[in-house]
């Protein structure tokens, strides 16, 4: 299913998230203004805010706080991203040169703590506390995670809970972040803030493990980044850890990690091609289907209306999209 | 008067603070705890989150409010100076060698987001939604305030409004942020609100004036940084621009800025020099007065308490103080 119809029922609300972020670049640095504007101008999938505001359907919807919020997880998203290219010196983001590569890592580094800020501003017009607290707790639990990440580069003694542990902080718990803070805005039941907060941080794994398996298995243009990115950072995925298991000796996988050598090309091609003629990608595709079906194996406790059926297809757009 | 006389009456809720921040770094990643501690040690003066109990003390002084709020502030202080390090390159604060030099500009990137993280929690515990929009205002104000001043290092063609823009941005917000913030949770009438408000904005001018005066008159020893810290990294501070006003032609500082060369030691002593054996120390310390006189002008019409004599005597702290 496109993802236009699943969102259908949330799409005029989501243009007005998009508009939000395009006026937060309208500030008095002309400059700023002009980067800003470069950042936030592709918003990509919008699947976070989407995810507020699908949760918010259930009970009441109200764009007071419903929106805000919205805008709230997407700047925040933004902002580890504008952070994580620089740490990773990537050099092309949704088809864009980042940033770092523009303006120079320490613009990345003050342009990402600024939109945390508007992130932290937005988030505190939820009036919500418990909301508010839930924001920074899921920052807190997203930095620690990146910090795990690049402490782990190039290590390939990792066991499988690790990389969950790591999707699960860097991935999932903004995903949870989105449903769980639409839930509560809207005034669920605690029940209800349960089951859309499991759906989120599920749905995350999911989406993270496609991610992973696209580095893999998509190309360039598609991705808007280069495939094999994962690897040339080191950074040991799903797809990857199955591959040093199938292939335990000689391995490019292996020759990669052990060099550290982000431009041995030859190696990640090789891997690249060795993961696309295996049963890894059904594999992987399996796991990330297991995580769908969690998200969604206590949605019908939630009120019955359209927005549950497209949660489901959400879940099902996650493990089928391209990009 | 020594700092500790003027902190008397909340000495001991300085140390739960200074506690608080301690605890931050017993989580259970070992390598961060490892890390965190390292960076919460060394609180310093402990200025702002002094300011925000101080500025509670004048009616409802509630330490489940001021406590979490005195906390976020220093959090958010420490981890905007962990990343201006990364920024600045800057290898030694507080007499210790910086995160970045440690553990590298990547990891220092990663640690003060996720001290954001914890600021932001911190702030989210006062339960207050204006206190939790002033703090996210306060850290855009910094971070946009940082980028400027990124932007314009080695500008000589600087009016002097831009200069006090500049350290209003990034000290003056922030010490703003500590007293509005326990005026606000001390249930202080919006008249006393603005006076304490006011009287941090000022101090903070002040004190940030007389850091960029101690960054010429001073030593490494006492200040845990090397001096001429600012010109080296193009930084155009008061004294340097009064330098460059009284010496328009053959300037040291012009020299510097000029050539971007950071490094061009014999400058900066030159400067260092001409500076220390002028009236421009005495003339800047003359607006550093002024800022602390606007600071505690209105510091009558607050309820009469030990702790208002306190205030008075901290602005003739910031003015005196040698490091």
């Amino acid at each position: 299913m496109e993802l236009n119809l699943i969102y259908q029922s949330i799409e005029e609300d989501l243009s007005k998230v998009k508009g939000q972020l395009i006026s937060i670049s309208d500030i008095d640095f002309s400059w700023l203004s002009q980067q800003l504007h470069y950042v936030v101008k592709s918003i990509g999938k919008g699947m976070r805010p989407a995810l507020t505001l699908m949760a918010g359907k259930f009970y009441q919807y109200d764009l007071t706080y419903l929106l805000p919020m919205a805008v709230s997880v997407e700047l925040m998203h933004t902002a580890t991203l504008v952070h994580d290219d620089a740490i990773d010196q990537a050099q092309v983001r949704r088809g864009q040169p980042t940033i770092n590569r523009l303006w120079g890592e320490d613009i990345a580094i003050l342009m990402g703590d600024y939109l945390f800020a508007r992130a932290g501003e937005f988030v505190a017009d939820t009036q919500n506390p418990r909301v508010i607290k839930l924001f920074s707790n899921t920052l807190g639990v997203i930095s620690s995670g990146e910090i795990n990440q690049f402490l782990g580069a190039f290590n390939m003694e990792q066991p499988r809970e690790n990389y969950f542990r790591r999707i699960a902080s860097k991935t999932a718990s903004l995903f949870a972040l989105s449903t769980e803070s639409g839930a509560i805005l809207s005034n669920a039941p605690e029940k209800s803030v349960d089951v859309l907060r499991n759906y989120g941080y599920n749905l995350g794994i999911a989406f993270q493990i496609v991610d992973d398996i696209l580095d893999f298995t998509s190309n360039e243009k598609t991705l808007g980044k280069p495939v094999g990115s994962d690897l040339s950072q080191g950074t040991l995925t799903l797809p990857a850890m199955l591959l040093m298991e199938q292939y335990p000796e000689d391995n490019p996988v292996k020759k990669i990690f052990e060099s550290r050598d982000s431009g041995d090309k030859k190696s990640i091609e090789s891997a690249i091609e060795m993961v696309r003629n295996s049963t890894i990608v059904d594999k992987c595709y399996q796991v990330a289907s297991e995580y769908c079906d969690k998200a969604c194996e206590d949605l019908h406790l939630l009120p019955d209306n359209p927005t549950r059926q497209r949660l489901a297809e959400l879940a099902d757009y996650v493990i089928k999209r391209s990009d």
